[in-house]
């Protein structure tokens, strides 16, 4: 395929399960994709770097492109973990092959997607959760923190509140919940010995599986699961209050828990949230552009 | 040294850090001690028995006695994990190298060292909690379940309920505390990301080390902290009242919180509790030359 002279840039979204790159040219036409392993420099710096080489290499592939062209590419790169200044400095001090790179925090391109390149603010309830907003200059991340420490209202917050309402219940301490047949089902478990056997070892990506009872369960009147959800709401809430504080013109809601979390949220709060516009990876694509001169 | 013909005992309290080992007589003298590694069958059925024969040929060395001895000892194994039928019936099904082998859980010999070779009920705070009782033919465990789904007023879960509001609090989500700097300067921490920096990959054993500053902080007036205790407390008659409505005829609290804990407690319940007579280890034995015929 020849590009000519065109200048193309390349999107990396990177956390810590995968990285996404896409490479696009001057129109924004999306050329190629790549998908490559974890990248979050707080897990390893050399495992981020390799990631966003491989995914860079693959979606020049994808395009058509000679692997050599990777030096001709200028890459913003937006990842998980360069919010703590140690990782950012190793990060931005990396040797890369590209003819430039623009480091960001895989929040700061996210919200430069959503809302097409403009500032703004979003929400984001997956495996984990946490808020971000960037506008007049200004930045503020709220929650966050990773789990089981933090993340409140992300799938895997909900999963562990699911399964320590199910443990109460089999002690007799707590309410009885349609959770307990529900998890059991999903985990083939016969009893609590066995769930607490399937949940030895387990991090936030098996607990956030389990969310999805949570939202069926309140859905179908359980009071237990309801009790969960309000009180994910009333945090997702001052974690809202907090975002629009800062006054951003737009606000989005991304994340796996948006579709579901949706009817549990205030009227007043849903009906703030407009459609993301565009992916992460192609906010990283816009935040290299504006960087670069 | 030459014990002559008298039956020896060897008693094993095993667990998911370390396995203690005691040798005593006919008149429940102390021969020799042994400590060796993990002994959860949960964990690893081969590394349970490897720690148990370890911990019994230290024993052995300490009583002076010849390690071929080992097949003249009865042996009483608590082990946790064992509650589980799987795991109770693997190690029962080994080929050990005692004279005899009587296996229990260490709830069950924790709960007759507790009483003197008596039925009762125990409640363990330490890293982990759980309640249990053994008496008028019946037993009932109440509680445990693990971190971070179970154990709620262990130290690991004080500890991770305290990290918990320091982070919202950072995000102004929640109340000031002093918990802030009191765990900042436990952990050589800055900031929030400091504090995620350290917790990260961290379980159970990291976060208990933190319950002392919960205690800590109320005592010096902090409302969050006093918060937490309050939950921990309700949480703890909770499962108080469950065991004594089996009626056991003693009650003993053992666990590394005991101490701080009973401040946080109704008298009414604090005075119920007896002091624990004997250690799980002892309890073990007792366990065995009641099994024995």
């Amino acid at each position: 395929m020849h590009i000519g002279h065109q200048q193309l840039y390349l999107g990396i979204d990177g956390g810590g399960s995968k990285c996404k790159a896409v490479i696009v040219d001057a129109e924004m036409q999306c050329l190629g994709e790549g998908i490559a392993g974890a990248a979050n420099p707080f897990h390893s710096v050399d495992n981020a770097q390799q990631s966003i080489v491989d995914a860079a290499l693959l979606a020049l592939a994808d395009a058509g492109l000679e692997q050599s062209q990777i030096n001709q590419l200028i890459a913003g790169v937006g990842l998980a973990g360069v919010n703590i200044p140690k990782y950012f400095d190793l990060m931005n001090a990396w040797q890369h092959p590209f003819k430039e790179m623009h480091l960001a925090t895989d929040l700061h391109i996210a919200c430069l997607g959503a809302h097409n390149g403009d500032n703004g603010a979003i929400m984001i309830c997956g495996t984990g959760s946490v808020g971000y907003v960037s506008c007049n200059g200004d930045s503020l991340i709220v929650g966050g923190h990773g789990f089981p420490q933090g993340d409140t209202c992300s799938g895997a917050w909900l999963g562990l509140q699911a399964v320590q309402k199910v443990l109460l219940a089999a002690d007799d301490l707590g309410a009885q919940t349609t959770l307990t047949k529900r998890i059991y089902r999903a985990l083939g478990c016969l009893d609590s010995n066995d769930l607490v056997s399937c949940l030895s070892g387990q991090g936030a990506t098996y607990y956030a599986r389990l969310a999805i009872h949570v939202f069926d369960a309140a859905d179908e009147g359980d009071l237990v699961a309801q009790q969960i959800l309000a009180q994910a709401s009333n945090y997702f809430t001052a974690v809202f209050n907090k975002l629009m504080a800062k006054e951003p013109a737009r606000i989005s809601l991304i994340g796996g828990l948006q579709v579901r979390l949706k009817d549990w949220l205030a009227t007043d709060i849903f009906s703030q949230f407009s459609e993301p516009m565009q992916a992460p990876e192609i906010g990283a694509v816009l935040f290299a552009r504006q960087q670069s001169k």
